[in-house]
């Protein structure tokens, strides 16, 4: 039983969202009212979902988050929103609890009206299905078009008592744009207040879902739940203390593991690169070059071919808006030395070392851009054939 | 002889810069010092060529543009200003005008030296091939991978007289980063001063040059030069005069021309595509969204598969920074309506026949995200197989 969440059940049913007999709609229950807090796409066309969960997320608190895959229930207008509140009715009413505690959450096609009278008729099965352990089928439950589901935990000691975490996530920001979004959810047993719990998943958040990138596109759906029963422990765990660094880690660890499984996931990728920048002026201009680096089409396409091709790397960075010297910049990839201050110092040799190191499934490509004291990190994926033809093949 | 423009003669001969014998050098003379004005790659990363133009034209005047292909010139520190400022000299010297009157320009491969005594040895017969009939191995000394040279003409009436306006461009953005950068080199024997030439020159690449995409990249040596000889009339034309405003129009549709051209070469390029923004709350706005779809991979590779997916269309406005409600926003592609004040309209036959209007090698799609006046539009192209073969296959 060691890794599960006290406090927490979880369930997962298919209730005809996806065509055949795979699961489709997943739900966490608590026992009683937990602490939650919510981080939501910026993006202004917004799912019905997101906006129903932001809203109720507003006390700090819940007790359900009601899933499904198939359908993210975005552009669908008054019919859609209405849809979504109806299913969180019909959830509470059947758990018993007050429907402002119940969240929505939907990823897949946009734009198509949910299956309301299917997924109605699923509620009782789906709240039968909750178990202590059902977190598996959760997971699968919430899939598009992953290769799997993806889950992560940690533990942290608060005094001599072990408090769990656990995420499970899918997708990849719009690489299933038809399939979209990215959807995370971490449950834990440790005690804390709504202001700490949001205050933390937001800073979580920024430095692992908000620096991976696949394609570009942030989608009409992205959001991320955090629900803390308190279960595990009596006393909060504060923001300035032992356990709350712990935690604060933990929760970023847990995170981590799961964006990085998101970008590896990313469709046709066969490659996890982390773009490191060092030097720059600020930590907002680091990240600023990162993600430019991260999202160029070409250092992309150049990562799928293994091509150490400092050129396009450099002038992303140079496009980045971010304040820097060219005659300043060296460029790693791997171990591997391809541009010192300003000046390429590639031969046959080292090309072939770069390349070389460009094979494997995961490496990480170090840029200095100056003296200073900015750092950052964004995750990136090659751009391959695979993608295009997912892509570019696929039909409404 | 009709379409020629009065005062510039135009060459291109093999340098030794490519392989094989391709033509690789450029060369545009005037008789006398003529007006003249640029504008430069916004790219951090600059190349030695763009560094020593935007200077030399600071004074507004200028006899002679050399330009080579092959090589970029860019990140090659010191040796690269002194190898460009070195042709640029022995250029001058064989024309017998001054050295500062000479602006150098590049494209190819990012982070190599250029071939500099071979280049010194074609300066003596590209001076030799300037005639008034060059501008066709101009055109085709410039290209990269370009398909083909990119020649467009217009002619303007100034009173009486028949003026002449001749532009040459070469590649799109990043789109070849090894063989880099678009430039563009506009000549006319229109009499104009420099401010009204820089004026008109900054405001037609904005409309043109600036609102095109291949694949998001911007180079380090983009530059388009206009030159204008007043070979053909005495009074200079004003801003606000009939002839000045024939004449910014004529400049602007040359450039749209070009950067049409440009973006239709993208590499694997199968549509082009006109992105209009309709109802936003200023052109800014406007341009801004129709950046962002234009430029979203997502909504690039459904180009390509010929997808009339609306759902990753909105997506990538959402995300685009600008104001809209998303309950106001329709869609249509081609003459085909598929989405209308925030609901989808599409049905199977109105969704065939957007599939068939994308069939196209070149149509719009338009959305209109309100009742505002801002309007903007941008020309794109789908994203392939064919660019992933090419940028991913590519060696440095």
């Amino acid at each position: 039983m060691s890794g599960r969440v006290k406090g927490f059940r979880f369930a997962g049913v298919h209730g005809g969202v996806k065509k055949g007999d795979a699961l489709d709609m997943g739900l966490i229950a608590a026992e009683q009212p937990v602490t939650a807090a919510g981080v939501f796409t910026m993006n202004r066309v917004r799912a019905a979902p997101v906006v129903i969960s932001e809203r109720r997320l507003l006390g700090g608190s819940c007790q359900a988050v009601l899933v499904n895959s198939g359908n993210a229930n975005a552009c669908t207008g008054r019919q859609g929103r209405e849809a979504a509140l109806a299913l969180t009715r019909a959830t509470a009413a059947v758990l018993g609890v007050p429907q402002a505690l119940v969240v929505p959450a939907s990823t897949g096609v946009i734009g198509v009206q949910l299956p309301g009278e299917k997924m109605m008729a699923a509620i009782a099965p789906l709240v039968d299905d909750l178990s202590e352990a059902g977190a598996a089928r959760f997971s699968r439950a919430i899939m598009t078009t992953d290769r799997g589901p993806k889950v992560a935990r940690a533990e942290v000691k608060v005094g001599w008592t072990k408090c769990h975490i656990l995420g499970v996530a899918k997708g990849a920001g719009m690489i299933h744009p038809n399939m979209a979004t990215t959807l995370g959810f971490v449950t834990t047993d440790i005690s804390i207040n709504r202001t700490t719990l949001r205050r933390m998943l937001v800073r979580a958040a920024e430095q692992t879902f908000n620096r991976v990138t696949v394609d570009g596109d942030t989608s009409t759906n992205d959001s991320i739940y955090a629900l803390a029963s308190g279960a595990a422990t009596e006393r909060p765990v504060v923001e300035k203390s032992a356990a709350g660094g712990k935690f604060a880690d933990a929760l970023t660890e847990v995170l981590e593991t799961l964006a990085k499984k998101i970008v590896a996931d990313g469709e046709g990728a066969e490659h996890l690169v982390r773009i490191e920048v060092q030097g720059a002026k600020s930590d907002g201009d680091a990240v600023q070059i990162a993600r430019t680096i991260a999202s160029s089409q070409l250092v992309k396409t150049a990562l799928h071919g293994c091509d150490p091709n400092w050129g396009r790397i450099l002038a992303a960075a140079g496009r980045s808006g971010a304040g820097f010297n060219p005659d300043h910049v060296s460029v790693k990839i791997g171990q591997v030395s391809i541009f010192e201050d300003g000046v390429p110092v590639m031969t046959a040799k080292t090309e072939a070392k770069a390349a070389s190191a460009m094979k494997r499934r995961e490496y990480a490509i170090n840029v200095v851009v100056g003296r200073g004291r900015g750092l950052g990190h964004y995750w990136t994926c090659d751009l391959g054939h695979e993608y295009v033809r997912i892509n570019a093949d696929y039909r409404t």
